[in-house]
């Protein structure tokens, strides 16, 4: 079993609104391009490698090689729980099926977001520049409504962030073939087909880096599946509710793109 | 004013569990082709004939071009009107959204049936033939399982509907290009652009008709939407709810066709 490459230290930059801190157990990175994630309390962390390790032990079939270039990369799980004594063993394979309180406290939450009027809620934005950034803080995006939402969807492919959207990137990042919007059309229909898993609570992950004069990097776009605490068990049933959801996702960012969204703005 | 052809009596059949009898109000039919469907209390009556004559007086469009086929053909209002004394004013189309009510009662139901695994759940099905029907009742079709769901699509398509399904008509009723599959994907189009409407508790209805030998009649499978009475309005927002449950029920009755379903009874 390998050992985990030292120093281990606090990435500059939070994520999914978790920082390290001194006192604080959170992401670290290597400085080699390796990102550790802590281990989450209540199993959630377990479930997450359990995930993973399924997901290593299925053999190759069309689906799994249609999602496998849309999750992150990962370390094989010795090297994920070295950041804390290893757990006590449980069965392999994600949970059969997410308990009443954990579908509950969903539904609760999800009034309280866009989650229930959209399909989706934005857990966490940012965009940094040469001055400075633009990042609402956590519980300002909890409190996006669906305008706040299109025009985050906005600025997010904007010259400058911090004055009206222009939209100026909005063709080089949401549309072209290699764009957020083909990216989201191919994971689409990879959840119209699939039956393995239920991705509950899972993020869509969207990056990009831009150049000095407000252009594109190359081949800089990327959309990634995070966050894999709550999968189960998919039996045969697929994914209706991420699915509406993408669909949801995908028409709001459409309409950034061809400007439709100036009727609901 | 055109008076409704009389006289009106009770139909032969129940209609999504509601059977007119002595002294219940239920659905009445004219036995010239006509269906009169009594105003549900509530407002639910209402909001339904408000649904239909926004629908009435939208200028054409091809989202609406597309819905028509899909909606049963409705007779204006006061002909509707005429089963019970005109409702107090409120004004056209559909609510602006579901009352928080409705939406936790409609959680709550969801979580007993099949429609929080599967995204729909069947809410009535009968076959007739010549020596009968099978037409399991309400109690038993709000207990069913996704097995049973599959079972029952399979027995829906299948030559004797009492004995083993054999899926002897799955390849007409749902296969072909005027086939059940085939019209729901044109609904899931619909769906995947239009954000007029929010169906919530929308029926799909599928019906066929076949011969002696157990071959389809003609031209003779219909898919409609049906019961408009929580219709709300989509303010820019795809139904992904519906959306969701839709793309579901197309996977299920795919699997009966390709036989995939064997993996999941």
């Amino acid at each position: 079993m390998a050992s985990p490459p030292t120093p281990l230290r606090a990435p500059e930059h939070q994520v999914a609104g978790h920082q390290a801190a001194e006192g604080r157990l959170g992401p670290l990175v290597d400085g080699a391009g390796l990102f550790f994630k802590p281990l989450q309390g209540d199993g959630r962390g377990d479930d997450e490698v359990s995930f993973y390790t399924l997901l290593s032990s299925l053999p190759s079939s069309p689906p799994l090689l249609l999602l496998l270039p849309l999750l992150p990369r990962h370390a094989p799980p010795p090297r994920l729980r070295r950041l804390r004594p290893p757990p006590s063993p449980r069965p392999r394979g994600p949970r059969r099926r997410a308990s009443e309180d954990y579908i509950r406290k969903c539904f609760e939450k999800d009034q309280r977001t866009t989650s229930a009027s959209l399909g989706f809620r934005i857990s966490g934005i940012q965009i940094r520049d040469g001055s400075g950034a633009w990042k609402p803080d956590r519980g300002e995006i909890r409190r996006f409504s669906p305008r706040d939402v299109r025009i985050a969807l906005r600025r997010f492919v904007s010259s400058d962030p911090r004055s009206d959207p222009d939209r100026a990137l909005a063709a080089a990042v949401y549309g072209g073939a290699d764009g957020v919007l083909a990216k989201l059309g191919e994971l689409k229909r990879w959840f119209e087909e699939q039956t393995l898993f239920h991705f509950n609570s899972v993020s869509v992950l969207v990056v990009y880096e831009r150049d000095e004069g407000a252009t594109l990097g190359k081949g800089k776009v990327k959309v990634k599946l995070v966050d894999f605490a709550h999968v189960v068990e998919g039996k045969g049933v697929i994914d209706h509710n991420f699915l509406g959801g993408l669909c949801s996702l995908i028409r709001f960012i459409s309409d950034v793109l061809t400007g439709l969204d100036e009727n609901c703005i």
